[in-house]
């Protein structure tokens, strides 16, 4: 059930990635390598830290043509993809949904603690768009800006809660999922963001 | 004997690195991600390298708690950390020490050469202030200013030479660990600073 | 029959990478971290996805002499460096091809795909240069400006088409290197570049 959203995830990312590559005026090259770090990277990151080899996407060739499929539409669409934005913020935040609750199950796979089965969701989630920032010389939006890593750290702990309370895993993973796509909306809306400590 | 010095240093790395992500501005998730990153980067570089899996901090819950101590006495103190300046360069050197010593060490169980055990040493030391520089898009630190890993260059080469010549290992780790933070100190109170080519 | 140019690309890419880093004012250890990671960076990466512990520079001590005596010339010549500015970059060509190549080979002991052996030579050839980039603050240069990864693709896909025609491996090998470095030399020569989408 996971897969299929899994995938569309990472096309989406790999839009939002391809983007901000064209907007910096990369190469044909460079936006498809931002478009796969994006999509991607967070996922590698979660892979190298459990020691899962090779990464994940070398096994199986449908990350790939998703990411391609997504830098495609980037590189068409081009300014256009601003038009629907809407749409992409809303894939956005299932991908964000799916690639944290993916990341658990992969912790919790590898017998990790609740709080580190969370990191790794948040990690799988956040890591590939610091590291879109960092080739783009940005400062990595995720660390300053807006309800995003936020969103999936809530996701991740109310999954553990419901697997306390023993709520069958399926109704968990959408119930986590769910949660997270509508505090992300949610935060979107309002123009949330987390608070920063002042006169520092 | 090692074990409670790398929990302080983790927690005086972690304080460092989440004080720069509030002078930058960060929220409160990107300051816990600047100041874990700090704090474990070094490490876990170190054994992405050799290969180890999971990672160091995924297996000890309490590099974790170590780490959230000192994000949160970064937060709450805000700009009076720098009232402790000296307790914080002092400290440091300490866990630059034990990182060095920690990181030689495990290089050394995973039988590479005495260079390669000092490379795995400095890592441990210096990578988490590199990948904190990134993240907050500075220059890093360490590339380019003081004394640092220098410091850890020396003491680690200290270690192979006393066990050369059979000094007790105990005391070879006291004594490289003191020559580590000797130089350290020594180079922040005179100012010195690695030569650099002229005329570039 | 590879690893001498093996070795030889890796002593011009820390040649290269060590030159930025004293562009940059670094300092004498930021000059050898920026000309190491720009000479086994690459390598390092793919090793890390491909899950290969630990990284081939730890367990074979040339390279590092290698790294070294390119550190050194870079060090030693300075500005001077760019009156061998051809030679470096024909230097460089070649590293490029070589690198690839051998990145292709250990994908395929890992029975990857095609489209995968190639994308780990792509990574064995540019990864380095974009992590010395990055640690210089620099936008990556290969993202962007000129043919640089494409002569690697280019390459390593001629490589497979021979390979399917059932070419001796050897030769197969040759030519795409040769192949990779003509690319490259005429790109040069031309001042070729990627085409960028416009209007974005």
């Amino acid at each position: 059930m996971l897969y299929p959203l899994d995938l569309f995830g990472t096309c989406i990312f790999a839009v939002t990635g391809a983007f901000l590559g064209v907007q910096k005026k990369l190469d044909i090259f460079g936006v498809l390598v931002v478009g796969f770090v994006t999509a991607v990277g967070g996922g590698t990151v979660r892979d190298v830290l459990l020691g899962h080899s090779p990464v994940f996407w070398l096994k199986d060739f449908n990350y790939f043509i998703a990411v391609i499929c997504g830098v495609l539409a980037a590189l068409i669409l081009g300014r256009r993809v601003l038009r629907i934005k809407l749409f992409l913020s809303l894939s956005d935040a299932v991908g964000l949904g799916v690639f944290t609750i993916i990341g658990i199950k992969k912790a919790l796979d590898a017998d990790l603690l609740p709080v580190f089965c969370v990191m790794m969701g948040v990690t799988t989630s956040v890591a590939g768009g610091m590291i879109r920032d960092i080739l783009c010389t940005e400062s990595p939006m995720v660390l300053s800006r807006e309800i995003y890593a936020t969103a999936c750290i809530a996701g991740g702990f109310a999954y553990f809660i419901m697997r306390f309370f023993s709520l069958a895993d399926n109704a968990a993973v959408i119930s986590s999922i769910l949660i997270i796509i509508i505090i992300r909306i949610i935060s979107i809306k309002m123009n949330l963001s987390l608070p920063k400590r002042k006169n520092a």
